[in-house]
């Protein structure tokens, strides 16, 4: 269950209004890696959790943090596209300035939102759940949250230098800030996990399962053996099991796949029989 | 530029016939963490990688790689579907096991592709390039590759538990085993890369951007305190920069917002002074 | 900013496992009219309000209980997949209700989920935000929610109909009963809204904007004139400016389009001058 | 059946070309509640009527017109963006106003239809069936369709704000008729539908489905009792069976949910039985 | 202006209730390739048509024809659904053969669109804008027109392979022939439109514009020169500009692409000068 | 299996950097006919040949070469996006050409690529495959890929317009060549075919299932019989069958569709039986 406290977690007002940065923010609102993304990934994930109670909380505490994200970054929104001219008609003629600006910003923002925030990214394509997961195994599910805190945290710092608002900027840090932390909680998790359980995902299963021979070689699908150099080439692997093995010409562990003719039912092109075979 | 070989990289033939699990491999192929997501994550990453030329072919081998999974994937579902009783009307009327496999089935193999496979997934949802990254900083996309060879193994280790079928799981032993090469070799990548750069992404943010005092904080968004129990809390991030430090109840450092109303070309609901004020 | 209890806002444990169900419930999660939908609907429109803070905190308060709407049926999800026999291969073979039941399950349940609830309607399609709408307009938007409670209430009780399983329908009649006040909500504040501003949409539209000629007629569109039966046919419109008129053949107030050709640079078909004009 | 007649229902022709207005017209084409999505929601809704013959002529009417409300918009589109200045390379490096429009307009007006509509809103998303909804329940779907003309005719008046065009707002004064009457309908047949069957939808639910103790209570989930003071508190809400409570705490009904552990084949992380429990 | 005629173009009732076949003919209203599609495809391209005003008429002749088809479809899905044991919860308890068709209908038939149709494919997906074109090229989109009507009428002949239902076969039968029409009407047109302007599409590109030594060359991408062996390698190009020739080992014509580092201010990984380069 | 070579398979040096046209030439990387789109398309379609082997083999090959076309747009996009001024906040603000072209460009290149291609079309749009086919049925899916070819080739030429740089424009020059040599192989394997099967699709349709009376009329769905003028009207169909008959009035061959009402258990509204029958 959830309750709603007024204020919010941290604010900024902007210095000015600013309707195409409003558009560029969206991103991080609604985009792949925007705080939807991380709000609805970490609720389901923790909603999701069987038996490890204080990971559990860890990432529904987490999930429920970014809800709040959202709507500081909605009224950011809102507030850039306060006492923009999306009207002005006529000085957008006269001055390039102000027609430039208006053809900039996100005609979402005048037509469809009535000047505050969309669920949706910096073009305006709609969020969508295909953008999380949770997958009910905790490593797998640490390592998605650590990417999603890597990409969005390097967006922000995009935006931060696409900016020259204070407020806009003050508010970035406070993300900047957060998203620091959240990396620093998801790597430490994922320590923790791969500690217990070993680092390749699923820990689970079982080595006569697995081909592998093939477990451990970095094949070279490219002319050339540039990738060889690679310092880690050689050297024991990450799960400890074998040395990295470079295989410089790729060999095919399989036929030339020849497939039977459809039945007629399908209605497919009916086999040549005397030219193609 | 790329080249194909006739021979599939590894291959293997199904026992028999199973258009229900045709239809639930297809996750694998055109799910949100199948194949055709590592081909084309890898293959744009590798395309933008600038100035690190080894990581770029390594990269970029792995995605060619990939489109080969695919191929693999691809026949085996065409195998599947092959000699499935798409037709048999009068015998699923009479037979419930036959119905039921016939209406189980992903009506697009029959209807659509003709028994051969389909770029969607295992719920007949097309593939859509949502599913993937290419952000231009290698920790953030390695970190994002970590993911989704996590992700797709345990997919490919659930999809092993539900056949029986020996060719099946001959394949799948296959996809398991590089699954594991390449979430080792992305591991290594990762470490060296933070070796060098250290562990948040990006790592060119300058210090005085980022709102320091919140950057090691776990907030306790919800009721008890079970989650300071977790090991890491109190000890050094992994950052370096500091300690993780619990905060029991979270505080607000923004105001309630308050929006100006909207002008009137934007025919939003006018403010009621009288009452809501 | 937002808070989370560990305690569910209401639960009921189902009677047994039923991933049949889990599939069928997934609607009222990640459907057009699922919570996702309303709880995503109310917070941006909660966000986006300006100068009528009462309804504000109405709309956000909905939207904060939604989120544990979200929350209940998702653990509902959880428990009904659990101890379901996703992968009995042998006893599915064997028994054709138990093979049934696997091939109707949502294959994401098992395979990407790990038995837990996704963010996806009953078929699997991921939830996108094209579902919902923030306008800046309260009027037309408490349109919108009453709408999605009516569309959403209309689903749970179709569900309620399709299982006897106690606990599922006891969880269900909490949602019908928590559909039903927030019909009666938006329902009382449509009806204020309306007293204060008329029941045409935006209210702010000048009358020598429209061509109010066409602004009461009901033009038929159709060959017979049955339409013409509807009992409110003739009398006074909703709107009070005039009386419905019932225009039994439609007539056609332009002309026949002629486009001018394309451009050469277009590259489109040149037009046949000869023998098309 | 349909018949198609070569004259529009209305029509205007602008006054001059303007293809970044022309963008921004696709949002009532293409749009989450633009022609497009009115026409498919009435014909589908008509289509699937059963047994309210009348309103399926209404709904049939309405959705036919509709189909020409797309044919004047996409007529419009195609005529702003006639004799723009899409190739003009060099002016448009001289001249900073007309490489600002070029910019502006939608790239897919000049590449893809070859200036001429696109089945897509304002930012350039394709339009999808997402948007619309075909229930069943008359009730339920007339509110879909207030909801429709309200966000759709507040949309056309900000369009007609944001251009100056004689041409193109004497097209928009047509389309605010339209939805005023369309608006209107939907009002008095909602009328009739919930004189007879009450408010709430769907009115068929028997009344020991639902746990009405909660179907009145307006909860409270912030901080601070500000919608308490909303007008209709305590009064008899709209469906006659109780008054509005206001519940300024609100109680959690359930417990905290705690799942069972994933089976193994699940490949779920383990339940970490010595510290999480 | 579109008109309404009450009576379909043509019906047949179906012999019995079939909730699967009705998902399955979910397909030819609202897939890649349904009825849904080429209404919109065609009505959109005759929209843009400019001046070649008798293939505009076509165009838009077979449009409204189409609509016509989707109501038809609509209405068999309508009575597929109609008496279909939805609800029977006991019966499908004792009954696999019950239990399993309930599990295998569309879910959305049953909770969203109240046994009616919807506008989304057999596995359930809403229909996309993103299925059709609309150019301005007529010879192109001839061509997509003629591709619509191949991929539709395969799939009614799958369609009609998958029911022994009388009354599904009737109605199948007419769209054969509708579709046989469809496809004839396009092939002549384009026959037309060739003889005109030639066969490559645009036939207005200069040929200054095109690298022409790479216009007729077959290039083998793969191992083994199979494809040599087709007929009309070394013979006559349809464009008569030249003889197709085959080169059997594919030559790059470009050099290694090595990208600049990027600049400091986009946060991507600093390029590794020690090492990579 | 395949293999990637480092060089380009062509390429060409912008002459400076231009975001704009960068997001323009998105259009066809991934766009719904760029070079994804036919990458995908002709690789599903060769895995899934069924005893074809010669055009299979041409199939992939094709497939294969379009990978490498996807490469070099990337390579481009890249190209162009080098040294534009994402971040000049200062210079912008004082100069409307650099701001404008700031607002211009995908904000996605700068925030989410950085400064790469990413995997969508010129608006932002996501590829997804609901834009691709593989059938199963050659000729149908021939005609699919001359119609991909012919689109593709035409939203070249226009780029090639809207671009006075010579190295982009030499680029494009050989994707000219490369598309009208596909759409000389697509035509001449259609030929073949053709010639072996009709042209009708499919070519196994028995005569007896298909309602023939309707296979060659041309109805007239709107006012007016211009379309009877065209030129193919009232001479032999290309299938050689029967001559076009040219149907002046269309003739409704059903009855008007009356639907019974649902079962109570679905909750739709309740039949009006007093008025409405
Ligand atoms: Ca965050
Ligand atoms: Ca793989
Ligand atoms: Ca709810
Ligand atoms: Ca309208
Ligand atoms: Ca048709
Ligand atoms: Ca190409």
């Amino acid at each position: 269950m959830f309750y709603h406290k007024k204020e919010l977690q941290f604010d900024a007002k902007p210095d000015r209004p600013d309707p195409v940065f409003a558009k560029k923010l969206q991103e991080v609102i609604g985009g792949q890696y925007g705080e939807m993304s991380v709000a609805m990934q970490y609720l389901f994930q923790g909603w999701n959790t069987r038996g490890n109670e204080q990971y559990k909380d860890l990432i529904l505490d987490t999930g429920t943090e970014e809800i709040g994200h959202v709507e500081m970054l909605a009224t950011m929104v809102a507030r850039l596209l306060d006492k923009a001219p999306v009207q002005a008609q006529e000085e957008a003629a006269k001055d390039p300035v102000i027609g430039a600006v208006m053809g900039d910003m996100n005609p979402h923002h005048a037509i469809v939102s009535g000047i505050g925030a969309a669920p949706e990214n910096s073009v305006g394509v709609p969020w969508n759940a295909g953008y999380i997961v949770s997958s009910g195994n905790l490593l797998a599910d640490m390592r998605a949250n650590l990417n999603a805190e890597s990409q969005g945290r390097l967006q922000v710092a995009r935006l931060y230098e696409m900016t020259d608002d204070r407020g806009v900027k003050e508010l970035l840090s406070f993300l900047l800030a957060r998203d620091t932390m959240h990396q620093n909680q998801w790597i430490a998790a994922i320590k923790e996990l791969e500690a217990k359980e070993g680092v390749i995902v699923p820990s689970t299963v079982p080595a006569d399962w697995e081909a592998t021979e093939f477990s451990h070689q970095l094949i070279n699908f490219s002319e050339g053996n540039d990738s060889e150099k690679l310092d880690f080439v050689g050297k024991q692997a990450p799960d400890g099991a074998a040395n990295f093995e470079y295989v410089s010409k790729p060999v095919s562990h399989g036929e030339k796949p020849v497939l039977n003719p459809a039945p007629s039912y399908m209605h497919n092109t009916p086999p040549n029989e005397d030219k193609m075979s």
